[in-house]
């Protein structure tokens, strides 16, 4: 059945992060000729017509780096719609710090630590940011056949940042503003390079044929644990799980959630389809195409589950039924049929909405749904592939370890700082700051005067 | 006097959708080479240096479907911001459902029925769904000098949802929701292809020299007319016309219906941009201009109109008039002068302020003005290209013919449809509903929690 | 020290809005040869591959004018935000006049007299707007290796309008709605392209040598100067300086001023990485990453000085922080090292804080620091361009006088006609319409609905 669902058959890992050369400019040309996956776009673009297809592969990865910016905005406006009106402020704020000091530091350590991950696989340790603009082997094909050394560090950058802003949502409400910043710069600035290089940076998981075409685990499952960690050490909401049962709380703006979802939408467009390396006109256009399948799928799927289930049509559970669909397709967007795109989005679309509901069984209070969405459907889209994927390469439980080694490690390391932090500062604010909302308490003032 | 307007001229439709060629792989060849449409953008693109042409006229075609997506949100958060407040979860929540089944749709029927436009010109059975990513005749400039068959649906499949968008706003605050989200559907899924497939697909209006470059019938008034037939089923929301006069029921967010807007207009960008169906900096670069100065005429006109008529600087109506303008030039944006352009803008924003009152004093209730933005500015652009076309093969009686058959389509089609789903199951929310308000009374929960 | 920081060297002012060419058609090829500006994308790009070098270059500037078209959203959502209620309507309303005639004044005037700057080099009168699609040397590498002239006028369209945009921050809440009308179109109609001609026109700062890559001078110490002289004449907002101080009066959104902020940031790739005129890989990659390292240090300075300033995480503040080192960067972009354009950031986010406090200190009242943000961080930004570049013909005292000059103009420019539209038709709504607020005062209905 499988068989009938893939429609259509690549000739292998065409496209996809994991041929991102390194940083150092030293091994370029080593990391150009490196395999199989890198192979195709290379050569066969420099072979037509050189300059002007340079050109346009750099521009796109610029324009999908600006993609991936409005994510940004994107989980700020969500994470405000779904949580309480008092809390505004609060969460802008840490979303402003997680991008400018995630792009900062991305510059400072992560891009060339992540790339092109020496250090026995598992962490590299590049040179320090600020390539020569008079190298030319940092501006033109040499260096990369899809981008130059600049655009590869701006897009790799914007996701680079995505990591803390899931976490983010998830302990929403009741985190301690400095804890939460000192934790986000660690995550984003040493953990976040880590495991990425075990796969993009080619290191130990990438040489044992993991695939993850754009994040699947090494950004969303990575985040999502991460978040697991952070909201067990947090504990939930005052007031969220009473003896009388689950106690709802409402988010105030689901307009912001809505602005929120349709801008991560039209990221994603970004993420993905950035991640093809190239503007390879097959490649981007085919992984334009299974991202938005899979998410509209995904909605389809949360819409029926949750109305069958909740009996009622259930709005944040279509929006995050976008985000699952998103989530699930961005590890094979290049690598699975468009029938399969649609189910693993549908699939997608119904696991969320038992996870989010299976969580808050469990009294753990996740406000967004980010565990969920991120870290449950994350694992989903990863193993995906060795159902799903083309390429008879892409095996099942290379999937499953790869998906599970930066789950488990985004979850332990995440556990492990947060703990200390906890010992060190605190993680949660008090009762009062809770009761009266992070606005007036931390910042002093509310995001809104509406009267 | 309009010979004076039109200060430039061009060779013939250069560049325009209907030069978009079968979605089933077959006649590609034969389409390639149809006729003067297709021939300049095929075979001048193709000879002066392949490949890397190719990448870029495919590139802007995916990045256009990113700006058409966007439109999506724009539309729903400008119906969210014109209704009142306790409509919002429902608003937000019929557009999700668009966007993803109209996608899914288009996939599955839509996008092979629509092109080439056989059986008869009036509508097609094209194959199902599923390109072979190893067909070459897909990915290259074989398929289409201006994208891969995948750049081509995804385009495409974000103009299809757009018709049901239209209605959405019209018969906001009081229809249905499972009735919507089947009529929705069915609009989608078949009638739009069908009209689509007339003029795009080839069918009987492109035979007849009909002109509508990026659909202000095909589209807009299309969808406007499908909203006027289920307005007028439908009847005006409770307490709007009463015995003392037009009760004015105001919008709950103009900060939302702006930000609609705008995003409507940048994803314009894409809409009519796009629509060159290739990279040709010259069709690329004048459609923007076009398109942009229209709109702010539509603008321009709508202001100082309303403020005459109205004795206020009506923001409302500023907002319609730049939407009046984008819908104005859309059919013509590539075959207009400059000067034209502004006209077609001008009187397109004078139009609308004038429709929106009339429609008011026939107690014709349409919430946010689509059935006037979008059917009655989509008749006038599509007849100003009979007017102020450079091309002397735009006649203005055939402009009238093709806008008016498929405008009654649309009204005949949805009115049928809509009246067999209100004796299935009903189109209107109960009294009580209405009053209480959609969000908590079909949707359990208010979209905003702001005490 | 500062040798230390600027890692990497330009060979020259490679790319830059003031290679920009005539738009007038006539000297064209004598601009393509006008100096070492133009020559590197100029002859580099045509001799690599013609044709599709060409689309992908005029394909960027549209796509970039699309961007920098969005930060108009960003402004109108910031001012709103960052101001009360009650002048949403009328800040909105605003907006949309701006850019609908700033892009119509553009067409009319603007644009051909801000380019190529003849009459002496002070102001330009070009032909009257409407190029003929069938003059070839409009439409291909001919006119310009970057762009077509449509592509060129509506990439600078888009910047023209904004010097209006800044003013309106400044004068919200209490500017009469037809005089700021008036105000808007005089400035962006007529004062704007004579500075602008003066650099980039090709005039007499052009001559001297003066660099101003993307408008740090030119659009924002422009505006923000503007924007002094209006608020010197109108004063401040009844009850902000009061006998027993300071009183803040608090922005009724703080959503709506991030949604405002990462829009402006998201357009500021188009508004700089399409001031490098081209899609060149080097420029645009390296364009973006400086503009995104600026951003995040300004933010970052903000967030640190202002919490030790206020001693408390202020959000406005860290959002002007961006905003900050998005304008200082915006001269340099391509002349500065990364590690330069972080410290321009930081020093831009340090200088906006103490800027905000200083005018409220002399109780002159900016609602929104446009003032600081554009008009102080502007000259910051320019000047930090003879401190920075690599360009040893880039002098201190040149870009000194260069921002002056413009800063000065914009002044008394905006003083003369501020005044005497004062005289004429008054600058200032009434003590009864500013207590009641716009909205409901010149605009007769609120912009929120909420109960």
């Amino acid at each position: 059945m499988l068989g009938t669902m893939a429609f259509a058959l690549l000739g292998g890992d065409a496209f996809a992060q994991n041929t991102a050369p390194a940083a150092d400019p030293t091994p370029v040309a080593e990391a150009a000729a490196a395999g199989p996956e890198s192979a195709y776009s290379s050569d066969e673009y420099i072979a037509s017509d050189g300059y002007s297809t340079f050109a346009v592969n750099n521009l796109w990865i610029c324009i999908a780096a600006a993609l991936v910016f409005i994510m940004h905005l994107g989980f700020a406006t969500l994470e405000c719609g779904l949580t309480q009106k008092k809390n505004t402020v609060n969460i802008l704020f840490k979303n402003v710090w997680i991008i400018s000091t995630g792009i900062l530091l991305y510059a400072a350590w992560g891009f060339n630590a992540m790339y092109p991950g020496d250090f026995n696989g598992f962490f590299a340790m590049g040179s320090w940011f600020g390539g020569n603009l008079n190298d030319a082997s940092l501006t033109t094909a040499e260096y990369n056949a899809g981008y130059t050394w600049w655009g590869d560090f701006i897009f790799q950058s914007m996701f680079a940042a995505t990591a803390a802003t899931i976490v983010s949502g998830a302990v929403a409400e009741r985190v301690k503003l400095p804890t939460f910043m000192l934790f986000a710069v660690i995550l984003v600035g040493f953990a976040y390079p880590i495991t990425g290089s075990w796969k993009w940076g080619g290191g130990w998981l990438d040489a044992k044929g993991f695939y993850d075409f754009a994040g699947s685990s090494i950004v969303h499952a990575f985040g999502g644990f991460a978040a697991l960690a952070c909201v067990l050490i947090l504990g939930p909401r005052a007031g969220k799980y009473t003896k009388s049962g689950v106690r709802p709380i409402l988010g105030h703006s689901l307009p912001l959630a809505a602005i929120g979802v349709f801008l991560l939408f039209l990221g994603w467009f970004g993420f993905n389809g950035g991640s093809a390396l190239s503007a390879d006109p097959k490649a981007v256009s085919y992984v334009f195409t299974t991202t938005a399948l899979a998410a509209c799928a995904g909605a389809v799927a949360s819409i029926f589950v949750s109305w069958i289930i909740i009996k009622k049509p259930d709005l944040s559970m279509a929006l995050n039924g976008i985000l699952a669909g998103l989530v699930g397709i961005t590890a094979g967007a290049d690598t699975v049929g468009e029938g399969s795109a649609i189910l693993i989005g549908l699939i997608a679309g119904v696991i969320v909405v038992f996870s989010i509901l299976f969580f808050d069984k469990i009294k753990i209070d996740d406000p967004v749904g980010a565990i969920s969405v991120h870290g449950v459907c994350g694992i989903w889209g990863t193993v995906a592939v060795g159902i799903f994927s083309f390429n008879p390469e892409h095996k099942f439980f290379t999937q499953l370890l790869g998906t599970l080694s930066m789950s488990a490690f985004a979850f332990i390391f995440a556990f492990a700082v947060f703990f200390i932090l906890k010992l060190l500062m605190g993680v949660r604010v008090s009762a009062e700051e809770e009761a009266e909302g992070l606005d007036v308490a931390e910042h002093g003032a509310p995001a809104y005067n509406l009267n």
